[in-house]
């Protein structure tokens, strides 16, 4: 393999794509995908539809995505994990390229990437455990921010004003951080927005933006803070899985 | 008009353009863009060959791009200039409407906004001032962060950290801000890094990302401090104009 693209595809939504995108897969040797495992969330179809419509005579090789051990530390269990996972894609391109004539050989490799590759996304990550190293070539995406934003047709920041993006976790052990406005929060499984004080605090929240399941609430925090967690719920329980995100924007 | 389409375009690559988009503009009764001035960023030939290329049959007005009154007070000069800016989107949508069948009534309008339209963007905020108020439909887009980070093969946070995204007056007037290990800096004419103390500081920086004229630099900042204002001054006297963003990461 001489370059691995990572092309990001949105969050959902099968328009998401660019015409980078497209063309990147089009001309890749070889699309790894991850195996359809048992968690509705894993989303293989939308990516096998993607490639159906708009490369379906590029070669795609499924990988085993490993399980993330949790009995060790946090950070040493992840980077087995990346670990394991770059182990599975170098057998995944070695399994599809066996027995290929030399003209065919797997030069271009591709992922796709949900939402941009660039954001709380590890594929970066695990591509730099390649030896030799390939070039990595990053097709960028529009990210679950935007999607969110535009969903609620608001900017996500106030005129020149900054914003922070930040996780669930940080918002819970580190509170809202000093001098910053906006806060979107992501990769939010406990509705941390509940640890904050509402008062003057507005919420534009999302669940499944940009795809047919998508929900958007929005309104001060201090009732939100009673609405979203019991919607969050509902919805969780009716797919099987969520993935939500959201805005917070304190008055002055 | 019935309903306003704020199209993200990307920055500056035609194939940033996601197949939403495309759809979007194809539905438009009328594309609104502004008039080619003697400024060569305004990229006028850009949106023009997009819509040739993928709205041949959609009609398009130009509207004359008011000048912001910089002699007023900066937030009330910015206010009256959207105001005016509004006024002009509804003088060439009667222009553009003027003689036409009901059945030919310009319903759905459309404006195409650089990068995604809520990041550092004033077209929703014009759009509010529309009276009666149109229904607002987003379609993002990739930002000039995503682009900025997929030129390097970066990404923007480190793992499960937080980032800010801020603009070059912030950082000079407020320096960093507390807690955050990674800032984005757009919207900066002064290379406000320069106020930084740049010990442990590494910076990820672009000039025209996406575009053909592309220039990318990275290094630790106690290095590129000397190099990247007199490179940046060189691309803006070729070109004639410049936009460029960074980002910044602090060890630790
Ligand atoms: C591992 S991160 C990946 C982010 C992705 N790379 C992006 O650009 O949006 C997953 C988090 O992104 C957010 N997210 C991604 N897709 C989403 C969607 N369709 N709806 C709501 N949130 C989404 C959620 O906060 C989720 O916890
Ligand atoms: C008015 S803001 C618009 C941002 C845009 N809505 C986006 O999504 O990127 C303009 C700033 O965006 C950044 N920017 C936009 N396009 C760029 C490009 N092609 N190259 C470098 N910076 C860019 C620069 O920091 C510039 O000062």
């Amino acid at each position: 393999m001489e370059e691995l693209f990572l092309i990001g595809i949105g969050t959902g939504n099968p328009d998401h794509l660019t015409l980078q995108a497209i063309k990147a897969m089009r001309q890749a040797d070889l699309i790894l995908i991850p195996k359809k495992g048992p968690d509705k969330s894993d989303l293989a179809g939308l990516r096998h539809a993607m490639l159906a419509e708009h490369a379906p005579r590029v070669a795609v090789a499924e990988f085993d995505m490993p399980k993330r051990d949790v009995s060790t530390g946090y950070l040493a269990g992840v980077e087995a994990w990346h670990d394991a996972i770059a182990t599975e894609w170098v057998a995944a391109i070695a399994r599809a390229g066996a027995g290929r004539e030399f003209s065919q050989k797997i030069r271009r490799v591709a992922l796709l990437v949900w939402g941009d590759p660039s954001l709380y996304d590890s594929t970066l990550r695990i591509a730099a455990r390649l030896a030799p190293q390939p070039k990595v070539t990053v097709i960028p995406a529009v990210t679950s921010v935007q999607v969110l934003t535009a969903g609620h047709a608001i900017p996500v920041n106030e005129v020149g004003a900054p914003f922070t993006v930040t996780t669930g976790r940080q918002l819970r052990d580190h509170g809202w951080p000093e001098g910053i406005g906006t806060l979107v929060v992501m990769l939010d499984g406990e509705c941390s927005f509940l640890t904050l004080p509402p008062a003057g605090v507005h919420i534009w929240w999302g669940a499944y933006v940009g795809m047919a399941e998508e929900v958007l609430a929005q309104g001060p925090l201090a009732e939100m803070a009673a609405t979203i967690p019991p919607l969050r719920e509902r919805l969780r329980a009716e797919h099987g899985w969520i993935m939500d995100i959201y805005v917070l924007r304190r008055k002055g």
